[in-house]
């Protein structure tokens, strides 16, 4: 495709392109709740895990209290212990991430040619955090995090990516996982797009290319 | 002595009592100033180390945002960068803590013939979280953590700690290396006391008996 080639910028999501962050996630908590319970919760593993998921969906994915809202629930007579074990747990597990094979080699050879950078949405310290851990944060040049209650990732969140960079949107690349947030977003607001079939949604979503593997790109580019 | 033969119960300081926390302390706040200063912020690592010395004067060591008031005082043009990479050294720097040499082995030893507890002062969570960090956390029947804005370690907190156990405060050996907390609050509660001399107290304050390491327990008892 010729526009691939005009290519000046490529920006990567992070969570599920990079790294299997649902894999990793859910791992750490699995972990968490083994822990939370072998220091004295009284709980299931199952009715723990689905109470946990509750209080995800109810309190969001980046409050820092799910363990503490945990141990209430399981009216755990130890709560400081039951929590503290929990969040050992959960970072010991956080401390086995990796990114997905070949995405730091892939990394390293299109920054020879490209300006590399990364897009996502969360907490920017979170996302810093993750990149830290993975190795990852010195390849990219820039790293641009758009808060939720800033709306995400929207077309005005890639506009916004386009003028920083001062590379017009049809020059840019945006490479994601998520249909809605890296493909028709990043499309609306003119960039050029590269659907990663990892995770859940791998329905057609109108972009530029489909790969399955982050090592792929270097035989798009 | 007499009374330590009758002792039923012995309550362990937890930090400079069976770890050297005020070194791991420095060694993690160092790492993480270095590591700030490479992820961006303009400062020298003087002015960053006694800046961030005022902060945690400030706010309490307790406090979580130690490295965002950091950031802030510098000017980060990254702040979220600088943060994440602080907390990320930090972090790693912490997960190198280890308990003074023989601690494992001497607890283990006095459980059999004792009651072996924790009782220090803090915030109840970060106590858990170095005792699972050392890996002693097993080894104690319970642990006693007064809050600062409880009052600390005061007589009363010992007092209690012994109607707790259902042991009379005589019966009872408290082993910590300060004078005021360890020492004169719990022989103020009548409790029979060791002084530990690590740090930099190591002055006669009226204890029962002085050691330099936690294995020389095993003569004493």
């Amino acid at each position: 495709m010729k526009n691939f080639k005009e290519a000046k910028a490529i920006l990567f999501d992070i969570d599920d392109t990079l790294f299997p962050s649902s894999r990793f996630s859910s791992l750490a908590r699995k972990k968490a709740i083994n822990a939370m319970i072998k220091a004295g919760m009284s709980a299931t593993y199952a009715n723990a895990s689905a109470a946990l998921l509750k209080i995800i969906k109810k309190h969001g994915s980046n409050s820092p209290h799910h363990f503490d809202f945990l141990a209430k629930k399981f009216k755990c007579k130890n709560k400081a212990r039951c929590i503290a074990a929990g969040v050992h747990a959960y970072h010991c597990a956080k401390s086995s991430f990796h990114p997905f094979p070949g995405t730091k080699k892939t990394l390293s050879l299109l920054r020879k040619k490209y300006i590399i950078c990364a897009a996502s949405e969360g907490k920017a310290l979170k996302q810093w955090d993750k990149l830290i851990r993975l190795r990852l944060e010195a390849l990219f040049l820039q790293v641009f995090v758009s808060e939720l209650r800033h709306g995400g990732k929207t077309p005005a969140f890639y506009k916004k990516i386009s003028k920083k960079l001062k590379i017009p949107p049809k020059k840019i690349i945006m490479l994601g996982n998520s249909p809605q947030k890296d493909i028709r977003a990043a499309k609306a607001a003119g960039m050029i797009t590269i659907h990663i079939l990892h995770g859940k949604n791998k329905q057609k979503c109108g972009s530029n290319a489909r790969i399955s593997k982050i090592s792929q790109l270097s035989r798009l580019l």
